[in-house]
């Protein structure tokens, strides 16, 4: 089976200035592994929409399954995703019906009215779906391009998770079969580099990947984190290999430096 | 002047994983902006030898000033960051007698030998230097390629920015002569819809970043926060720049809408 590849852009200077942590980035990689993608890049750029259709264009070229953006998808100027995206791709943007309709009940529940502003978050590229937001107003837009399909999601935090949610549920069509387990566990008293052959041995027999993060510091108080993840079709069987690697880990640390997991 | 550009890349699965939240990112990234830098992209890739080669080659044609990568330069098999950096520039990988003694001198202090994976950071590619590392083993390495300078950092974060400063200090060679300023503040009540006309015509009188984040929600509770950013070669006019915007931007919110900032 071949694995389904994921890449996640998140359109913001908030994030590429440093002012904001990238949250949102972190979020969809997370939820996209857990129903078996393989997210191979996350790009982080500017409200430029030079920039926004260079990175497509860049990301495109990757071929992956799925692109997630989020960001920019509000009302205001430098709103500019769903503009460059349609530039870059030369599909335009045009009004969208479904997309008007949903923007306009919120808004007239509020006794407010449509103005310019409100009315551009319905402008979508051509032959795009939009993807409800029950936590927003703009609404997700989701399409296809040369295989790939592509999710638009805003940047507001629970605005993105219900969008991702609601795509998940209604529009994803790549669904990968394979799941994804991970286990970890901590030691302490041992140094990243006298671990390495360990896990290097380790990581010859089973096909998993294998990592030490350092938490304290090799010299004065090491302690790492090992984690332990894997994916496979069955479920069972991924579960099983991650545990047994564990094990043998665990017991190879014992037998070595006499030191057992926190 | 011309803007001095520069690009970020995070190495290691954890953060593409969704695992982890890419917090040096954001530390490199405000670091950079602060002394003038624009960071135009924040890639976070796999610890996988040719993902690391085709974004190193990806960003080289991009023609930034600055690489600072972060993360894999550590002691395990999966540390791949210079090995990688070193084949996609066809520089190769020597061993660095500065780097050595650094990286003995530690171990030797507490009466550690030299084992292979322990040299292996001492792995540098053709021509590059290391940066002290006051915080841990691998030190930082820095080299020029095709008039862009790179810096490769650790991936523990306090290791990572010990590597950083030295570098700023050290072995920096553009450095941008400007600096960056921003403000904010909050107004509640007014939703972003309705505010997108007023900073549209804010910033086109000042040539500033002026961008609402929402902390609300648009038609029940709205909460914006306002930002208002700049760059300058003189510290004092981007200062006066973003406080006059500022304080015109607050008084046409009292005007339109009756409300002050929080």
């Amino acid at each position: 089976m071949e694995t389904a590849i994921a890449e996640i852009i998140t359109i913001g200077n908030e994030v590429v200035i440093g002012r904001t942590i990238n949250t949102n980035a972190s979020h969809i990689a997370w939820r996209l592994t857990s129903i078996g993608f393989m997210v191979k890049r996350i790009i982080a750029i500017r409200d430029d929409e030079e920039d926004i259709k260079q990175t497509i264009v860049d990301s495109i070229k990757k071929n992956p399954n799925l692109i997630v953006t989020s960001g920019g998808l509000g009302p205001t100027y430098d709103d500019k995703t769903l503009e460059s995206i349609g530039n870059a791709l030369n599909l335009g943007l045009e009004i969208n019906q479904e997309a008007l309709a949903m923007i306009k009940e919120k808004y007239s529940k509020k006794g407010l009215p449509l103005t310019e502003e409100r009315e551009k978050m319905a402008y979508l590229p051509h032959g795009a779906m939009p993807v409800r937001n029950d936590e927003g107003i703009a609404p997700g837009v989701t399409f296809e391009y040369k295989g790939i399909q592509f999710l638009c999601t805003p940047g507001v935090p629970r605005e993105m998770e219900n969008v991702l949610e609601n795509f998940i549920l209604t529009h994803l069509k790549v669904k990968p079969n394979v799941f994804y387990h991970e286990e970890s566990f901590t030691i302490k008293g041992v140094g990243e580099s006298s671990l390495a052959p360990v896990i290097k041995e380790i990581v010859k027999k089973y096909n998993l990947y294998v990592k030490s993060h350092p938490k304290g510091r090799e010299l004065l108080d090491p302690e790492l984190e090992i984690q332990i993840a894997g994916s496979s079709p069955s479920r069972d069987k991924i579960v099983d290999l991650v545990k047994s690697c564990r094990k043998e880990l665990e017991e190879k640390i014992k037998e070595k430096f006499g030191v057992s997991p926190q």
